[in-house]
């Protein structure tokens, strides 16, 4: 908390001290965590930054609101970086395209970030139980990291009844409640959100909560050490509930105050065409609409998203652009990552590459352009739609003349 | 290879020459990679060691059979290494217990290690199709790791008729040439075998390849750093064909004989009780004889292991025990990691903490011993058992006035 100044709104610029337990401001706009800046680039630099041992989502702590060392002992964050030319082929790019695969955080997906933020301030607020209503990864997330963390707090979430098998067993295996909302993820949000009001548990949902953007980050403050503080040209990510384009968002500005980038990427944000009230939002210039959640990439499957207004401003801010994507091409995109690179995303992860190939079709992403991708989630998290996506083996008898008449025919 | 002397028969002690794709000795005798220890103490040591940057397996490169830069790009190893006081509490241990979480390596298994290094020396060795037959992280881990490759190789990848669906869309999704044997596993291994020997394939085949167990060793080579060279009294895998064991072996004798460590962990090695002819053979003093495969933990489910005598030679040269676990302790245990220290690990993994369990409880293992364990397998990749072992999510309308006699109800 060093370098913390304050909250701020992010509408009425009302500002608040950095309470743990502090959500919204009085008029009901998002807040936002400040810090000194110039302290910070007077007492910080990327060379210091460079001896760190530390590779987890920690070694940037000069820029997290976290007081004391509390943290979850799950390692979370420093996810492999990989220059993907096969990819960048494929897609149409002459120049570099670099992928970070957040799904190899410990429980799969780049919300471990906020969940070991939210368990630190939960910890910091003397909160013994914190909850949230998720799709699923924000939930595996919160739930592992407090496993982790032990010391008697207790998980409790809330899902909506789609909520993929894969996801649920992860929850229940690190004890936590599992409150399975028989309705979508607009009713569970809601049940959550009067729940934690009643109780006054932590609450861990990352639109309301100020702090978890400044978990969220940190995938971004990463990919630009990993690449040498040199920025790419665009920065691809998918949307949902539009904290991961905010953190993104805060991460840039974040960067660039401190001096630490001299070049700032234009955001690309990927929806789902069956559900993508941001990207309506965007396109139009209007106020948000509740959209249906007709998508088979669940994580982003976000009918009412909490937090247009952040990731807007983040894609706004950096001329950046949004784009929608169909089923069918996520499916395609899951395929063409794996074979030309060898990460296995989940579908909402994959969205990212299929936006990303429609853009250089239609020319906004120029094949001289760099370009970043963030895979936000593994795909074990949800084999069920992979399987839809690989197509099928051969299936031969145990005959190795029935074998070679197969592979010889095929590749004369 | 700057340090590898030769490949020598672990029967008749014959030597050949490090060819990459020599595999067994002409009496049939597997083959182990020997290193020049005098040299490689001279030339290294742990303080250099401490001063690489590269955080993946190929840290260990002296230690590795492998020539000039051909490395699959994806970041295998490094894995992190947890102390968990409240596992080690529940076990009954009253000092350290480690666990190093393998799960979280790129297709999320300790086989990338493997598969790593065998693409590396298919490449080496010229060939530009890689092949074996499985249906499970063996098969994953070298459909990835070639994925990431790219060069035109190609993995071939043998499974049997009842291959599950799921497990065969990461495998597809990769792009390896999945064949589907109409048949039993043995009849896909036969074929696999005669394909390998007709088409001059590169065999990735743990327990013939005697390359493959050096991959494997880097995850007991980097615990052992992790734990800054101070070994514990015990150390924990569990056991299938015996790669894994052969591998953990082989690291802490080569660690012993370049001065690394001055003590020898005692290996404990875990077998599930429907399956357990490794153990059988151990506890007895026998020869091998093959066993059914009934158990849920299906990576270790391996009723002929190919590599039975480098993995009982482990476990007796160190002193070592064995002990077999029933499905219902490997559920039990996937429920009791997870809450206490927020790892998910398959059945397969979830048997060592099992293991350990029945270990401490009879007195083999001692309260005031120090332990570490290895979680070779994300338990991403088997939900179905993990739901088994989970229990159930509580089910409830979005209403908070349920919720409330729920939860009220249920802690008053």
């Amino acid at each position: 908390m060093r370098y913390v100044t304050h909250l701020e709104c992010i509408v009425c610029k009302r500002r608040y001290p950095p309470d743990p337990d502090k959500y919204l401001c009085t008029c009901g706009g998002l807040l936002e965590v400040a810090y000194d800046y110039l302290r910070l680039s007077r007492e910080w630099d990327r060379m210091s930054l460079a001896h760190s041992a530390d590779y987890s989502m920690w070694r940037y702590r000069p820029l997290l609101p976290v007081r004391g060392d509390i943290r979850p002992p799950l390692r979370v964050g420093w996810t492999p970086l990989y220059q993907c030319p096969r990819l960048a082929e494929d897609l149409g790019l002459k120049d570099s395209l670099w992928l970070k695969d957040d799904g190899l955080n410990p429980t799969g997906s780049l919300k471990d970030r906020a969940s070991a933020l939210a368990v630190a301030k939960a910890r910091e607020a003397g909160a013994s139980t914190i909850a949230c209503s998720s799709t699923g990864n924000a939930a595996s997330s919160l739930a592992g990291n407090v496993a982790s963390l032990g010391g008697g707090m207790q998980a409790v979430i809330f899902v909506p009844k789609r909520a993929p098998q894969g996801k649920l067993a992860q929850l229940l295996i690190f004890g936590a409640k599992v409150i399975s909302v028989q309705g979508n993820y607009r009713e569970a949000y809601e049940l959550s959100a009067a729940a934690i009001q009643r109780w006054g548990w932590y609450n861990r949902n990352a639109a309301i909560n100020p702090y978890l953007v400044e978990g969220k980050k940190t995938a971004v403050l990463e990919l630009a050490e990993q690449l040498h503080w040199q920025m790419p040209d665009w920065l691809v990510l998918t949307v949902g509930d539009g904290c991961t384009m905010a953190g993104a968002g805060k991460a840039l500005r974040d960067l660039w105050s401190i001096g630490f980038i001299d070049k700032v990427p234009r955001l690309i944000g990927v929806q789902a065409a069956g559900c993508a009230p941001i990207y309506r939002a965007w396109a139009r210039g209007e106020q948000l609409i509740p959209a249906d959640e007709n998508t088979l990439a669940d994580s982003i499957a976000v009918g009412v998203p909490r937090n247009p207004d952040k990731a807007l401003a983040a894609v706004r801010d950096t001329q950046g652009v949004m784009v929608t994507v169909e089923d069918a091409e996520i499916l395609e995109a899951m395929k063409l990552l794996g074979r030309s690179s060898g990460v296995f995303a989940e579908p909402a992860s994959a969205a990212g590459v299929a936006g990303l190939k429609r853009l250089v079709a239609q020319g906004t992403v120029a094949p001289w352009h760099t370009v970043a991708l963030i895979s936000t989630g593994n795909g074990l998290k949800d084999t069920a739609n992979a399987l839809k996506a690989a197509g099928q083996a051969l299936k031969i008898e145990p005959d190795l003349d029935k074998l070679a008449a197969y592979l010889e025919g095929e590749t004369p």
